[in-house]
């Protein structure tokens, strides 16, 4: 245990602010007493907010932002001309050392761009991924890279590869993770040209635990636990999943309420159906941390309750107190830069 | 109708030939009159499956072919070498006019390549796509392209698009459908170099109906009739959809066999819930088409039932009878070769 571990939290970002947000906080510092929570956000609205706990006030305080970055505006410019936001004041709260971590449900764009732009890769990184875990049949994967800077090049999945699989290692408990990469076929000269490219380097790799390719199938299965991707074909993952999840649901629900006969049995079924599909529900391990940064950013559903919230913020802990940050440095030095080309990713977001 | 309609089937490939093979043949005639089917294989195994059922002799004959392209044997070389295996010479025949179309569960490298380099492709027709269609929550959608040929240029998802276009009018019989490129935003400016490449020059296609880009959450709930997207992404996609619902349906049987109460829910529910899932089961659909050979093949699944098979061969007389090919000529001639370098695809398939 290392001390206080304190959290910038974006009380504005998402579809259920500030409500759900506050009470997410609220139950962290609850369950642990060594987290202190930065409210940041319109000072007003969150008093107000809180006013309706009882809790322990030496753990919350608040940082006043006046403005909000909107879900639909462009995120280069909204992190540029909107300085008093939630999310631009919580990331400079991150890249000045006042916080460890930076929790928002707020827009992803902005969230990706201001990471970059503000809180400034680690030393040697050349991309910071955005790396959600994902259900599976057996527990969650972590998907990396979902984000926003595709066309990636090998050296980069090489990284994704060995800080997903420290992040694996250490936040989410899981010893000697399964490393694979994405692929259309499992056999080695099997893929497009970077998956070709990069499948060798990932193989020379003596600190990961690479197995090989996994083909789409195989993830919900949990076929690896570290899945390494592009982010254009990272995305279509993340968003297929969710998307074919709940239209399974709703079809099946649907077929349920269909008749009678199967009314009676849906009351049946319902209670044991809804503990199996919660294996499915990733919200319990917190949001998606994007990798890589001088400090901890993390993205949760824009439509995150304050149960999600809460998980966050317990991962920034484990993050912060397992110190994942110096591991990815170290690993980044014994590996030397993998960039082919050390463009600045900052002047990519702003291409984008 | 333009009288018979001649298919070749591969009586040998697949996970349940020649049994669910054969019966599918035998189904597709009673239905039927104006169908021959040539089963293609060994003719003593043939013989003996046939000998089972009473049917219409004239619309079934055999053409023998002593070898089997095995699942794990390397596609190129399988139908280099095996000039008498049952899909070289089923393609050979329609290479030869003595059939309208090809229909095989076997090996999908074999069949892609054979495609190729055997049928051959339409002038102007840069590339052949796998184009299978996906079931959603309000029908079906045309996944185009999920064939072996990754890294796809913007003048082949053009192709793509007006393929796919004239196949699901004409063929599904869904009109003016709906075409849209897979993207990771809706707005235009998102997406991966390819994508953005492409975009504009789908907006400018006149003859099909681009509605845009569509999120892979969309997919499942049937955002569009024709979806767009390269290969490798095309791949992720299918693999993933059988993935995801395969893992939830699994996941949903479980929690209902896991109480007592659920499992006398389930019996309720079941036969309601069979009939709604059975909305999710493309197979009623026939297989995909592999578009823009000069002729017609169709790879059905690997397990493919007699119920797959028969849709596949009844899919090849809508084909056969709609002159999908003339109107893909015609099309193509029209906006004449979208290529921007006259790549050889049979060298390409090589490659691979």
């Amino acid at each position: 245990m290392q001390g206080v571990v304190r959290v910038a939290l974006d009380a504005m970002g998402g579809d259920n602010a500030p409500g759900e947000i506050i009470k997410g906080a609220i139950d962290a510092i609850s369950e642990h007493s060594e987290i202190e929570i930065v409210l940041v956000g319109q000072q007003e609205v969150i008093e107000e907010e809180l006013a309706k706990y009882t809790y322990n006030k030496s753990q919350i305080s608040i940082r006043n932002a006046q403005e909000v970055i909107e879900m639909a505006e462009h995120p280069v410019m909204a992190i540029r001309r909107k300085k008093d936001s939630s999310i631009v004041v919580g990331m400079n709260m991150v890249k000045n050392k006042e916080a460890d971590a930076f929790v928002s449900a707020g827009s992803s764009g902005a969230i990706l761009v201001g990471g970059q732009l503000i809180v400034g890769r680690i030393k040697g990184i050349d991309r910071a991924p955005l790396a959600p875990l994902i259900p599976t049949e057996t527990g969650v994967s972590l998907l990396i890279d979902c984000g926003a800077n595709v066309d990636a090049r090998p050296g980069h999945l090489v990284q994704f590869a060995k800080m997903g699989s420290i992040y694996m290692e250490h936040v989410v408990g899981i010893k000697n993770p399964r490393v694979a990469i994405v692929n259309i076929g499992t056999e080695e000269e099997k893929g497009n040209a970077l998956v070709k490219e990069t499948y060798p380097r990932l193989k020379e790799c003596k600190d990961i635990n690479f197995i090989g390719s996994i083909e789409a199938r195989e993830i919900p299965h949990g076929g690896a636990d570290v899945i390494v991707c592009e982010a254009f074909v990272g995305n279509v993952i993340l968003k297929l999943y969710e998307g074919v999840g709940a239209t399974l649901v709703s079809t099946i629900k649907q077929g349920m309420m269909s008749t009678l006969r199967s009314k009676i049995g849906a009351l049946l079924v319902k209670p044991a159906l809804k503990k199996t599909l919660k294996k499915f529900d990733a919200s319990d391990h917190g949001g998606a941390p994007l990798l890589g940064l001088n400090g901890l950013v993390v993205k949760t559903h824009g439509n995150s309750k304050a149960l999600e919230v809460k998980n966050s913020i317990i991962q920034c802990v484990t993050f912060t107190e397992q110190d994942i940050n110096k591991k990815i440095e170290e690993c980044m030095k014994e590996i030397g830069n993998c960039s082919e080309q050390a463009e600045s990713l900052a002047d990519e977001a702003v291409r984008t």
